[in-house]
């Protein structure tokens, strides 16, 4: 009992923090974008590939989140955009005090249009922690199996879009397509479901288009969106 | 402060437990194999093939640990073995009284040589919780990236053996072998690496060798040890 107070107050304490980055943001019109995932679903090269993609097209920063290392944040540095490594030294997930203490860093970026907050790999504790994001982005690769989206349904049912990443690898494996649209969309009718591989390109551009919608609907005051039909039909 | 201590308390009582439980399959002579890994990393599939191997070898019985949905159970139970669902409900590890409510069921299944516990998929939060096994085995997949063992150290530390899997999709992916081995042995030095398939069936003789000598060793009064350099020699 004990513990489940402490929990709901940490989370409270949690949620007012976010609050006060969600508020921020808006004032500066900043898409902030958190992309959770188990460890090897693929976020950091997603991050390189789409890097690569909006450089001189958008101002972009990213916040990488580990138990250990700065691996990430050094594969990201080449882009030529704002990186920071935040270590949590054993922790399972970012919280927004972590995240705030990093404002000044995404304040010296200068006018951000886009800052990913690539949580630590772990598909079920970054689920609850609002870190003042306009969306949680949810990645599942190929190899994980059809079935996660029932197996972990929180954070598949938050999420304003999912990834299902490492496309190119499905003809080497027993993977159904159809059976993980299903899956996800039990869990969260209508969500845009992005396939993608990082290594061929194949769908990264619709990735592209939604994050640029979702940096114009900010831009003209309005909320992020998970997308319309057009969107899902170019991704699926 | 107050979530420190907290945290601390419930570790405290998780070990108590754990101590019992150790105490209970010390006297049963049964082994008990607690397997860890991200999501969809092959933990099940791993099992699968090895129920399939070991029916009237050994008396073997299953707890598998979900947050949601019996998939597990079911897709383990048609190997003739005692199986157990646990479903945690959002918490993403087991603990111990997770693991003694199923004692009974344990018992029932007879004089067990090996209890699996198949844990919550995540690579973080289920490290520190003693279930009250003779050894974390800790699985990684090929396409998870060679960096995984320096970025979750923690649990690669604290495992007795760990499973490379998915070897077969190698020739697909860009993986080095090399570096993975090295990031294992610098977080692990001397830690029995078995390199399978659980597809092509490659590297599973290695495990189930380990396997038997983990039931013999404790059978005859021994702890679990972390294998030899032969049964090292032939995972790698």
């Amino acid at each position: 009992m004990v513990k489940l107070d402490v929990r709901a107050n940490v989370l409270e304490a949690n949620d007012k923090i976010a609050a006060r980055l969600r508020q921020e943001w808006r004032g500066r019109r900043t898409v902030v974008i958190n992309l959770i995932s188990s460890p090897g679903s693929g976020k950091t090269t997603l991050l390189e590939h789409t890097l690569a993609r909006l450089q001189s097209r958008l101002r972009v920063a990213v916040l990488v989140g580990d138990v250990q290392t700065d691996n990430d944040a050094r594969r990201l540095a080449p882009f030529g955009f704002p990186v920071r490594q935040i270590v949590t030294a054993g922790d399972c997930h970012l919280e927004a005090h972590l995240v705030e203490r990093h404002l000044q860093f995404v304040e010296a970026a200068g006018g951000l249009d886009l800052l990913f907050i690539e949580n630590v790999g772990n598909l079920v504790c970054p689920t609850d922690y609002d870190l003042g994001e306009d969306a949680k982005v949810v990645l599942l690769s190929t190899t994980e199996g059809e079935d996660k989206p029932l197996k972990y349904p929180a954070i598949f049912h938050r999420a304003t879009a999912a990834l299902l990443t490492k496309t190119d690898l499905l003809p080497h494996l027993d993977f159904s397509l159809e059976l993980v649209r299903h899956n996800l969309r039990t869990v969260h009718p209508g969500v845009p479901l992005f396939e993608v591989s990082a290594r061929t390109g194949v769908g990264l551009e619709a990735w592209l288009d939604w994050l640029f919608l979702q940096v114009r609907a900010k831009c003209s005051g309005n909320t992020v969106t998970g997308g319309d039909r057009h969107v899902r039909g170019r991704a699926g």
